[in-house]
């Protein structure tokens, strides 16, 4: 069980290691931007995000962090969760970071930007002309690389939302039926995630049916039916940390299809997992992957897999393209998936931890496509 | 019944306007950025947002429109609803961006951007360098305005939303009892709505209890107890328009100052509400209102009210700083709440839209707070 003053250890942890790399860059003050929709970077230093709008944190050589908000209902939650007492709530936020900047640091020369590739033109601008000597410094992807290696807290959390996750696979696969709707099915996913206190890491997909496969798509109005294949890709978010599974299931017998195509999809998986393990570069798991998915005459959909963390698909690493090598404490899903007519979508994936000699599995759910009709 | 060709046809009509102010404002191409999160105006021209990511809607004079996503998983999906066939996806989706800028209109003199405010500075530099004399002409405010005054495809829609909120507020309210926590409330109300085809306008606050009243903070393991103010503000998104409204139960016989304080909510939503017509500036609904509130010698917690369509709390107007007067099409929240200690949260909700006359109420569940135990 993590504690409040577990998170407040931790986090002090990481605002001090923020403030060493930007130190180690030349700079005297710090802004983290976390942008609404994209906001890992504030998170990671608050744990907290707000309901809606952008999200700043602020910090000079004092390491005394303020942070700006676009509303102020959630400010006394933001102080509990975060620690931090120094919290403000304004609809345009700008003017507030650039006062709080200038109290940091009123004559800093190097400012530090986390999510520098995501500010917005004009807030740029804002502190621009606030610090017209100043340089803004991009020390996103310097402090991005303090995610890439989970510690054990990090990993407590992913398994956490790994298990909230297995639970809704378990509790649906009881569930489904023909004559259920994509729409019905995707609500008691979220229903069986988010009564246990997590939160969606994206909204789900639900894609039933065998004629007009596609990677993803909104859930709809369709009702499901015998034969049908059922990709269910859903993830659980505990305290900010973002599983990512899916589980494919055929309403009844499979057909000669469906099992041709998952027979592939198994050997594809099995193919990547036999890669993992620290000092293989990530897209040879990516590579070992989609050698098998051609070989079978399959064409790649998508890569085979990404990081997961505080984020899915944008957290590091991207396995089709990242020549570097695996490490322990790298947390990553695997996902074949092969989207023909008469198979439907079908797709396996699992979130897998690198440890000092393997891996170790965070989703374990069954993975048996067929349920009795 | 809305069908595919009325959304085509509408968004039709949408994209022709906004070339139009484009062209009034001497454009030669056109840049709608739809940032993760707050893509409202992407949605406004293609009825579409990715799960994931940000999405780029691009046109010159021909005006043939390209969309540009971080992945392309759901293209397919994207052309079916927007009507458009010209999509893309890639994860560094910004070069993309700057060819089809080019394509569109090579010798650019002005680029006319909607979503500029949100633009990333490094977006921003790319097309800068792309269009090195080109001007970036900022006409969002002015595109926003179409925005304003809802024609009755979108009172339509809105309606819908509202009408799933108020069914998962009559779902609920029979399902309220001691001993589920606020997860479980949470996690229900979502089940409702979603079962219904629709999204969630933002994360649903479910508060309980009565020592600890802040105006919004989310969910938690809290299970409710007997005399418990229970405040849920929740919406549903229908096809992008969002509804959000708000309901205060009481478990049980409500005390002392659970009913001196609903009275006071009571008397300033009605005041508020006495002013909704053609011509009253928006500042005196909000007016209106908190005049009740403190004269029963209460602090005004956050605003009265705000516009909802594609958003909520960032839809134009802010009825606490707005002078322009109502006008038809108008559609506003009116949302008078008091939060002390004793009484816990009590917040009163709902959704209007202004006609010719005066005001249609779109949310129209019950309002009585006493739940029987």
């Amino acid at each position: 069980m993590i504690t409040t003053q577990d998170w407040y250890r931790e986090l002090g942890e990481r605002r001090h290691a923020i403030w060493q790399v930007a130190q180690g860059g030349g700079c005297d003050l710090v802004l983290i931007y976390g942008g609404w929709g994209h906001a890992e970077p504030f998170r990671y230093v608050t744990n907290f995000v707000p309901v809606l709008g952008d999200a700043y944190a602020i910090a000079g050589g004092a390491q005394q962090w303020a942070c700006v908000l676009n509303f102020s209902w959630q400010v006394i939650e933001a102080r509990a969760i975060s620690g931090l007492d120094d919290w403000y709530g304004q609809f345009n936020p700008v003017p507030k970071v650039v006062d709080l900047l200038h109290a940091a640091a009123p004559h800093a020369k190097r400012i530090g930007v986390v999510g520098l590739h995501r500010l917005p033109y004009p807030t740029y601008q804002s502190i621009k002309a606030a610090f017209p000597t100043a340089e803004l410094l991009d020390i996103g992807t310097a402090v991005g690389k303090l995610r890439w290696r989970k510690s054990a807290f990090e990993v407590q959390l992913l398994g956490e939302a790994a298990r909230i996750t297995d639970m809704a696979f378990e509790a649906i696969r009881e569930e489904l039926k023909p004559g259920l709707t994509e729409f019905e099915v995707a609500a008691r996913l979220n229903y069986h995630i988010q009564r246990q206190g997590a939160d969606l890491s994206f909204a789900g997909t639900v894609v039933g049916g065998n004629d007009h496969p596609i990677p993803i798509r909104m859930p709809t109005e369709r009702p499901l039916q015998v034969g049908d294949s059922v990709m269910i890709d859903i993830g659980a978010s505990y305290q900010g940390y973002q599983a990512d599974a899916t589980r494919t299931y055929v309403l009844g017998e499979p057909n000669a299809d469906q099992l041709r195509v998952w027979d592939v999809i198994l050997r594809a998986y099995d193919a990547a997992f036999e890669r993992i393990r620290p000092g293989v570069p990530c897209i040879d798991v990516h590579r070992a992957a989609v050698a098998v998915i051609e070989a079978a005459g399959y064409t790649l959909a998508h890569r085979i897999g990404h990081g997961i963390g505080l984020a899915t698909s944008f957290e590091y690493p991207s396995l089709d393209t990242e020549p570097a090598p695996l490490e322990p404490g790298n947390t990553i899903c695997i996902e074949p998936g092969i989207y023909v007519a008469g198979a439907g979508n079908m797709k396996l994936e699992d979130d897998v931890v690198v440890t000092a000699d393997g891996y170790q599995l965070l989703t374990r759910c069954p993975r048996e496509i067929a349920i009795p009709v």
